[in-house]
């Protein structure tokens, strides 16, 4: 597989370099502790929320960053958790005495690291409150994960609770604002092809020519089961099922339905994905109120697809109303 | 290559069903013929803008319908333009009553199509201008184009003379500056992958291993040449100096440097090919003032990267900043 990049480890720092031109106006990058952080001096009065992770995901997490979403964003080297020293910076670098949320996508990795920088920017007097997303319904525990790995509900957090901390709101209730909406989202998600790692040009596993891995992780991990190829009608519906059966969703109530691309594949695809799932969402009794379609959560260039739904309530859907200014999330400003 | 489809033939038809359940407060799907048009009644007084060609590279066109930008768009089929009645029918819906530009790609179906409907139009007492967008220097003639195809210009044109009929511009005016924003832009791409049609499933042609198609087509036609691969920095170079010789583009000239991905290419791509391309043409002198980095014109999943230069001039310029709420494009509302 051929890419566009230069020196393979170099890949993460000039796509960075990449982003400080092209986003000078919203964001400000750092390197060395690597991160992008919200462009100006950090609002007085107002929570900073820091997030990062692995890069090969993009446009999470550093596309997330501005005004009424991240504070900071710090990328580790491709599919590898962020440093300490990097979380420790950047969170130092964006608070503005009013505390710092951590949203952490459960990866074993990501949970010690932001875990180390926690603990040092408490011994350093900043108030810092962490929040682990796990809402993927595919599998338990998975390569990297002990309990459910963190996918689509990640970037409804960081929107919600983004807008929260932008409205003035004390880091306790982002922090538990953020808990709320972890445990009221699931996700699951499947791919047609494996991805291609930019720094080791490996693909990440196999998939026969007609086969689906059904439950797939962001880095390529085992989901349930491999599965022979479906219409997008039946796919989806078997995505939704588990979806809906675990939180479990009622009748009745109201959704985000949130369809996210895994990086190549086309939005004629995700719409007919999405065409599908709100129509199950419906039959089902819920009240789609909310949409997401995109590719907002990559992995790198794999074909797929990952499907979020979150049990709105009224404060949630002001949040994710409420003006957002990123280089990947703009509306309202 | 395995795709989310249900049966081949439904595939435009249920992604604008998708469409329409996800961006419903947006705009509105018309079927048979299919159009996607902004929501509400024509604006009075405004000319309205009505773009369209082959489905397969989305966001284009549908995904810029909306405030500031397209009155309406028709998407024909797979790599196919869309139909005379299809453009008569949106062109219809839209004008209220100061007059419709047809904003054309340089492919010989779509010109005729577009013709034909103009015609059509103006026997039925509406206003009608055409601009034909063919702005890139790849090759002179191709499978589908006398002359220059049209590319990502198309983008930037739409959203700049959607800001200007959102202002209230004259039929004449905005045609006017659409063509002198045409005459101002340059593009060339090249591919590292060909695409899947998902109506035959086909691949659109074959690459070696190591292959790149220099100066592709957004179907897959031929470009200038077979290359090997190269790094990123040396590609974006082979690509930037034909556009800057071909306006020419001058030291001191201010331009908006887009690069756009095709399909299945990463953000981590795009933004290192956005770095070079940066660095090159503040190199060449020129004054990079506005910036658009993302997959905007797709060919469906096929990887690569495109890149247009465009010259600014004040009114252009304030035209792109102004107001854009669309599916794939929205800052300012």
């Amino acid at each position: 597989m051929k890419q566009l990049r230069n020196q393979p480890e170099k890949v993460v720092a000039e796509a960075l370099e990449g982003m400080a031109l092209a986003y000078g106006d919203l964001v400000e990058v750092h390197r060395d502790p690597n991160y992008i952080r919200r462009k100006g001096i950090p609002p007085a009065g107002k929570v900073a929320i820091v997030s990062g992770g692995g890069s090969g995901h993009e446009p999470m997490h550093g596309g997330f960053v501005g005004h009424g979403m991240l504070a900071a964003a710090c990328p580790g080297a491709i599919f590898t958790s962020p440093t300490p020293d990097q979380i420790l910076a950047a969170s130092q670098a964006v608070q503005g005495g009013s505390g710092v949320l951590h949203i952490v996508k459960n990866y074993t990795g990501d949970v010690l690291n932001f875990q180390l920088a926690a603990d040092l920017l408490q011994e350093a007097g900043v108030a810092v409150r962490q929040v682990i997303i796990d809402d993927d319904v595919a599998v338990q525990d998975s390569l990297y994960t002990a309990g459910r790995r963190g996918v689509g509900a990640t970037v409804l957090a960081e929107k919600i609770c983004g807008a929260a901390a932008e409205a003035g709101a004390s880091l306790d209730a982002v922090a538990a604002l953020c808990t709320s909406v972890n445990a009221s989202a699931r996700s699951m998600g499947l791919a047609l092809s494996p991805c291609t790692n930019p720094e080791t040009g490996q693909a990440s596993f196999t998939l026969g020519e007609n086969e689906i891995e059904f439950g797939i992780g962001i880095h390529g991990e085992p989901g349930r089961q491999r599965i022979p190829w479906q219409p997008a009608d039946t796919l989806t519906e078997m995505l939704m099922l588990p979806i809906v059966e675990d939180l479990p969703f009622k009748k009745g109530d109201e959704v985000l339905l949130f369809v996210n691309g895994l990086g190549a594949t086309t939005l004629l695809e995700l719409n007919i994905v999405y065409r599908a799932a709100e129509t199950l969402a419906s039959r089902h009794g819920l009240k789609v109120s909310r949409r997401l379609v995109g590719s907002y959560m990559t992995s790198l260039d794999m074909a797929g697809v990952s499907i979020t739904l979150l049990r709105l309530d009224e404060s949630m859907r002001s949040y994710w109303d409420a003006p957002v200014c990123t280089p990947a999330l703009r509306w309202g400003l």
